[in-house]
């Protein structure tokens, strides 16, 4: 039986209950969503009583499918102030799975300052009140749980950021190798768990026998079999070089966010991607090839050693390297690694503070290329400064405070790592996505095809990107709610590959149709969630990508609005 | 002939050109509204070159119908992301209509740093660049340019406030005895005009002929002063004592913001209340029942001289006592007034700064009660430091920055000093106003009536007040149109007035419903402006007044957000 567990922070009373009907056969983001969309008010304030975080395991956690662990968390987003789906690996989706807790629901919030943990074996689910660790951050934490409850743990935890309730705050997810290092990082969910007062999430499946059951077991190996060794086939650069291996391409295609967005272009780039990033792991003893989650066969993730050889961060990612690196014009990698190791300890969004920090850059707060006032400016945010508040809630929030025109951000969140002028299907989704600029909900570089494989896109040309990001976040909803990475390709043979697994593991007669019409389905909520909280479906981008030629293409924006609107709206 | 003076700061190049047909017959905010939604792109930031800032005056001004000199000031809001239209009187309206002009857009964006006067007179146009006065307050600046100028000029001028170009920045306008009191406080218009590095707008009808032309000018003159008798009949409270008289009224009702809108009553009422007030300027010879306008029968505003009877600050009304004083849980007039003072010399927004102070006491940044560090605060903010910032950006920005909860405003823009949960009109017309939390878009007090004279509502209670709010917005609207103080009353009496007015002045055969209709157009227009910026119709009250019962009646916010939807958006 699956089950969830509710978590009343008023009280502080735990019920576990069976998935209640209307929740039933969902999982990953269709079920945070239906959640929030269900039992929230869209005017509840974020950081309030009425707000609630959820957390969802995938259809497929607990199975040998090769990354199918993601959990989802949702909530109304601090950042956005519209409906949040943050999207993480790391282990704690398997091991929810194997203690037969398919969600979490926290609501309600306490009346002191009390922090907790929330942990949850497969005997029991119990709130402790936290004696030390307040403002400790993600990384000394995760060692001392692992040193009290064991090593076998999964760990969800905030830092300082969370406690502080800064919007940039996320919730850090312990790795295979127990470090703090996968991210809900987006939305500012870590502000969310922060506002109810639990500072981590441990989970212990020590013991569970809990094993996953299958409809038609045998199929469901073989056909999951088959997707692992294609996806080994295909993703061998990912493997070797991480997701950095996109910098130099990207530099190369001229969308590559550089100086807060003003070329798209940069000369460092060969010195942060992922050819360097590599040859200075093998250097440094650190590794490539690393599995954030479990069974995973892509492996992207990586550990990155300081010139003592010593461990200092993992998961050195393309986002983060762009946002940190090209993006305020720093082509150090062991400073983009210092900032990403403090932005995992104080638990914050590597995209978000890059982006706020190069709005500080742009505002003339420090210069772009100063890696050392970078590091200094954010080392900020955790002391709670007004600086670093400012800085701690985002692109926006920078933005506005300090009088900027350039602010990269759309429906309150900052942008990732491409410039939509020269990767114009990722700005379609920085327009429409309900999550605001978040391209997780559909990156749509070169190759993607939606439901027509055989249709060809520019990224230079606005030709068809409206269309085909509608596509891509219709897939890409569809994989969240299976708990499935979009590593694997948010394409229509994942889609015909999930069709089978569903069959073979629920032995349903699920169709196609039917998990694109799921897709359709995930999206119209959350867009009538944000209605509901005052935000228009379809945001313009921020007028000086319409206006600002992109070197070296010196293409502008021109996707047409109306366009895009008809689009989206036309889901029904 | 009625000029448009369309100033090009990108190129520094001024037009006086004749009103083009798709403006003709349009004045105040239906002109500004027009101009905005004609010209603007939704999308442009509101800071950057593709904004606009429109002044017009209304339909009667330069006529001696009193209180009509009301000038509307447009533009993308900063602090809203939405149109606004914020109104003003003083001295500029009536000596702009004296020289022929009837509007003024400004436009572009210069390349370097210069500021710039625009000099007005009845046969030039000028730029003329700023040699000093860069950050001067207004005061200064106001006295400086009379004494170059003269003392008849009218002058609009920005702060250190506007030209850091924070959203609480507003836009001073020259009363009739010669201080920076008047304001066209709300939206953050003094940064759009700061952004255009305009510090000043001098109006100069020194030797100009020009008078208004009339159909039928003793019809006119009969009507207009019948008009004014009825006013200073109806009106002799708000002469004697100024709208401060309103505190201990709408103490007793409940409605009062105390301490951020945590009770509805304030123990210190009767200190800072009209009658107290009115004292305090007999012994201190002050003055009250001084017009801004001149022509003005109504004379709300007054001259507040320190306690060694040096005048300290004018026009210390209503809104800024409430939000400066029992919203901060000050009882002293005297901290008040310097509060105003301060305001208005750096051009700020009395209303938001008093809001963002407000929640900065929430967050903990300072004790409600304590006037001396609201002052230090308040000092704060012409420095531009990081602090200093966030509060000149208003309430919404300074409560996400601290993570406040309680935050007190719609669309960004902070309330006015009428508790929504007791004063249940004003909280529909902070909903639904296209300008955000603006009580000016419809102040529904008691005894408003909208189009029926006989009906009758309860401030308390919820019954009505969509309809009355959206008949009351349609009607100031109208006023605002017509450049009317609205202090005339918005009602469907003066509504009838002036369709006589009309009339008699312009040969015109206007009915009733054409004003009606006018008035729906206006907000049509700028609901549309607001759809494309993203910004929804009707937004949801912070939930703080849907939960929290506000003592002494202990009533929450209810009035149906469904409701208020389907009424707004009927409107066609």
């Amino acid at each position: 039986m699956d089950k969830i567990v509710r978590v009343d922070m008023t009280q502080k009373e735990i019920k576990v209950q069976a998935l209640p009907p209307v929740y039933e056969g969902l999982g990953g983001r269709a079920l945070t969503s239906k959640v929030v969309c269900e039992e929230l008010s869209p005017s509840c304030h974020p950081l309030g009583r009425r707000n609630k975080i959820v957390v969802a395991t995938g259809l497929f956690a607990g199975t040998p499918l090769t990354c199918s662990g993601r959990l989802s968390i949702g909530a109304k987003s601090p950042l956005t102030g519209g409906i949040k789906e943050s999207n993480v690996g790391g282990t704690a989706g398997t091991k929810l799975a194997r203690i037969g807790i398919k969600a979490i629901i926290i609501e309600g919030k306490p009346q002191d300052d009390t922090l907790y943990f929330l942990k949850l074996d497969k005997n029991n689910c119990e709130l402790i009140p936290v004696a030390e660790y307040y403002k400790a951050g993600n990384y000394q934490l995760a060692k001392q749980l692992r040193k009290i409850y064991g090593e076998q743990i999964g760990v969800m935890s905030i830092g300082p950021a969370g406690e502080l309730e800064l919007a940039a705050a996320g919730i850090a997810v312990t790795s295979v190798e127990g470090s703090p290092s996968s991210y809900a990082a987006r939305g500012g969910l870590g502000a969310v768990l922060g506002s109810k007062k639990i500072k981590a999430i441990i989970i212990d499946d020590a013991g569970s026998k809990i094993e996953a059951q299958f409809h038609d077991k045998k199929e469901f190996i073989r056909i999951s079999k088959e997707f692992s060794r294609k996806l080994i086939e295909a993703k061998r650069v990912l493997t070797k070089y991480g997701t950095a291996i996109e910098i130099c391409e990207n530099n190369l295609l001229g969308c590559l966010p550089t100086r807060n967005y003003r070329t798209g272009a940069f000369e460092g780039a060969e010195r942060i991607g992922g050819e360097a990033m590599n040859d200075l792991l093998k250097r440094r003893r650190g590794k490539s090839g690393v599995a954030c989650m479990p069974g995973c066969v892509i492996r992207c993730s990586n550990i990155y050693n300081d010139e003592n050889y010593q461990y200092l961060t993992s998961a050195l990612e393309y986002e983060t390297i762009v946002m940190l690196g090209s993006n305020l014009g720093i082509d150090d990698l062991d400073a983009i690694a210092e900032m990403d190791r403090l932005c995992d300890d104080f638990g914050l969004d590597t995209i978000e503070v890059g982006g706020a920090i190069g709005v500080a850059m742009e505002a003339g707060l420090l210069d772009f290329g100063d890696a050392k006032a970078a590091i200094e400016l954010l080392k900020e945010i955790p002391k709670g400064s007004p600086l670093g508040r400012i800085l701690g809630n985002g692109v926006e929030i920078t933005g506005k405070v300090f009088g900027v025109r350039r602010i990269p951000s759309v429906k309150g969140q900052g942008m990732a790592g491409y410039d939509p002028r020269a990767m114009k299907g990722v700005g379609v989704t920085y327009m429409s996505s309900p999550m605001g600029a978040d391209h997780t909900a559909a990156c749509v570089i070169p190759g993607r095809t939606g439901f027509d494989p055989n249709k060809k896109y520019n990224v230079l040309k606005p030709d068809g990107q409206a269309q085909l990001s509608l596509e891509v976040q219709i897939i890409v909803a569809v994989l969240d709610a299976m708990g499935l990475c979009f590593f694997v390709g948010p394409n229509i043979e994942t889609l015909n590959t999930l069709v089978s697994l569903h069959r073979a593991k629920y032995g349903s007669e699920i169709t196609f149709e039917d998990l694109v019409s799921l897709g359709k389905e995930i999206l119209k909520g959350e867009r009538e969630f944000n209605c509901g909280a005052g935000i228009a479906p379809v945001h313009h981008l921020p007028d000086f990508f319409e206006e600002e030629p992109l070197p070296p293409h010196n293409s502008i924006f021109d996707v047409s609005y109306q366009e895009v609107a008809d689009k989206f709206l036309s889901i029904v």
